[in-house]
């Protein structure tokens, strides 16, 4: 599996390239991103989607906001806009946590890098965001190595939305712990949630499951429930968009209802997600803001209306799993079980 | 509101006319069914849907098939023909029971009217259907009656798939609870889930409330779990294609996994039902078959693929509900609280 969802082409005066996700399975594509606009509309529509991928997305998008600064500009003012930019790029999309935190991580770069100009600044920053990119390639990896023990020989795995290399910078979180149980020779049967209303399971996840040649059956969401009292699923796996201090984990629409009948047929339910997603700054998860999107996403398809014209429709992007409903949380640094502010500390900290 | 979701015009010589549901609510158009086999194409194909209306459906589809014997064949053939036809309506759908036991009644009909000649068998047989069809608007009047109060003041009600007018031959099964508390004056709120894959929440349910005026919201099924963690949902009411001697129900895929959200909630959650949806033949659920359909159903919208070529799917039209899990069954005769083999046997015996 080689999947370049999103990197840097060029040098300081380059572009972003990513994989527009909207168009996938039917058509792979390679959108070249020259502006911090077309980067911020990227993330919005969701060419560009899964939080650690929308984190490395922003950062680029800060690089591509410099941009307009010419290189000699002076540096007070290219400081001025980097904070611009980033309150820009922050108005995107609101829940995914990993978004602010590679802006954030960038504004420090630039506060504590020895800049003397406007292009050293602009140097360092790209540099930054590579290393983001790269570092969260590596967090991957070490996801996989500490999730994939958790399957099984013949389990049945269910996920939800797309947690993979496509969310990520390559190999992905939930998937990663997928693919790393696959090399291991293990056999199992993974069923995907189409994930309505954006069909990323449909369109994204069987796609890179079937690359990787693993055992993929699609469903519609509301049939996970059935084959759980089926005995078909053995073991939960989706990602995350924030993971506040206590473990109460956001994550895409539908996510709280599989944790929910996971518990009722004692099926483990996982999470895996970088430090990167975690919010040590607020206790629990009535404090992630939930993004609502656009209506049209649920009454049409393409450009077909499927439902009546004005009709009222509730389309909240994610919702929150409280932390007594996941069984662990697989992270770069290792499983945290059962995750808890304790646990969650002294796991991060 | 004023649908007549299905209905035989004309005399002996004339045909079953219905609403394509599959065109809704784009667009409204009257099929006219005049032979057997469109009308087996229409059930198979959900032009015509909804356990009661497809037990009329299947009444009319037996005259349809007597048409092909003249007025003035032997009697014998008539009654051979009438056993061929009723095998092959019976193929069309395997869960409803309301299509076996329409075709099972006009069978007994045959056997026990008087006829002396095929004309009158005909005769005899159609007024048996069309009886069908008027008993199904009463019971719908009747279920509406028995369920109102249990929807209170300012309530927010959750329905799944499509237990309508457009399900039955007028007014419907689970709205027709809605239909009827709106009519005595309470203002409530409904939630219909989309219901995928084939869309009858969004396409048909918002569109029969809206019709009546009742305040309706969109939601896909994920988020019906969100909704009720964040106390929006006080209950939850849907129909049912099949249901056991002990109470264990089969209705559309999903249902079953809004029954254990609902049980986790605290939420009641209630089946509306003719008597002529029970199969008392059957001790529980696991001896209902439940259909299998077409993936294409959920691997692409209109002709366009929304996920990979070849792709596994599971797509189970139906799930079974057991009846620990139904707090209480809401039927012509009144409401059944709590569903089992006793409370069932005095209701409906």
């Amino acid at each position: 599996l080689n999947i370049e969802t999103i990197k840097w082409a060029g040098d300081l005066g380059g572009c972003a390239e990513l994989i527009d996700q909207t168009l996938l399975p039917g058509e792979f594509k390679i959108l070249q991103v020259r502006d911090v606009k077309t980067m911020w509309e990227a993330i919005k529509k969701l060419q560009v989607r899964g939080a650690p991928a929308i984190g490395i997305a922003a950062g680029f998008g800060l690089i591509l906001g410099l941009q307009e600064i010419a290189d000699d500009a002076p540096l007070e003012g290219a400081r001025e806009k980097l904070k611009e930019v980033g309150a820009y790029l922050s108005s995107s999309r609101p829940t995914a946590v990993n978004l602010f935190w590679a802006l954030e991580r960038l504004q420090k770069t630039a506060q504590n890098c020895k800049a003397t100009n406007t292009r050293e600044l602009k140097e360092k920053l790209l540099a930054e965001a590579q290393v983001i990119r790269d570092e969260d390639a590596a967090m991957c990896r070490a996801i996989g190595e500490h999730g994939a023990p958790l399957i099984g020989e013949n389990a049945g795995v269910l996920t939800h939305c797309n947690a993979g290399g496509l969310a990520t910078a390559d190999y992905g979180t939930a998937l990663a712990v997928m693919f790393r149980a696959h090399e291991q020779g293990r056999k199992f049967s993974v069923y995907a949630d189409e994930t309505r209303p954006l069909l990323q399971g449909a369109r994204l996840t069987t796609w890179e499951l079937m690359q990787a040649g693993i055992d993929t059956t699609l469903i519609c969401d509301n049939m996970a429930g059935h084959l759980m009292s089926q005995g078909k699923i053995n073991l939960i796996i989706t990602g995350a968009d924030r993971i506040a201090a206590n473990g109460d984990t956001a994550n895409k629409i539908g996510t709280y209802s599989l944790a929910v009948l996971a518990k009722a047929h004692d099926i483990p339910f996982y999470i895996a997600a970088p430090s990167s997603t975690f919010d040590l700054s607020i206790p629990d998860g009535s404090h992630i803001p939930i993004e609502q999107r656009n209506p049209e996403e649920v009454t049409s398809f393409g450009n077909k209306p499927t439902a009546p014209e004005n009709v009222k429709v509730y389309n909240p992007a994610f919702d929150v799993t409280p932390h007594h409903l996941i069984t662990a949380i697989i992270t770069e640094h290792g499983v945290i079980s059962p995750p808890n502010l304790n646990t969650i500390r002294r796991m991060l900290l």
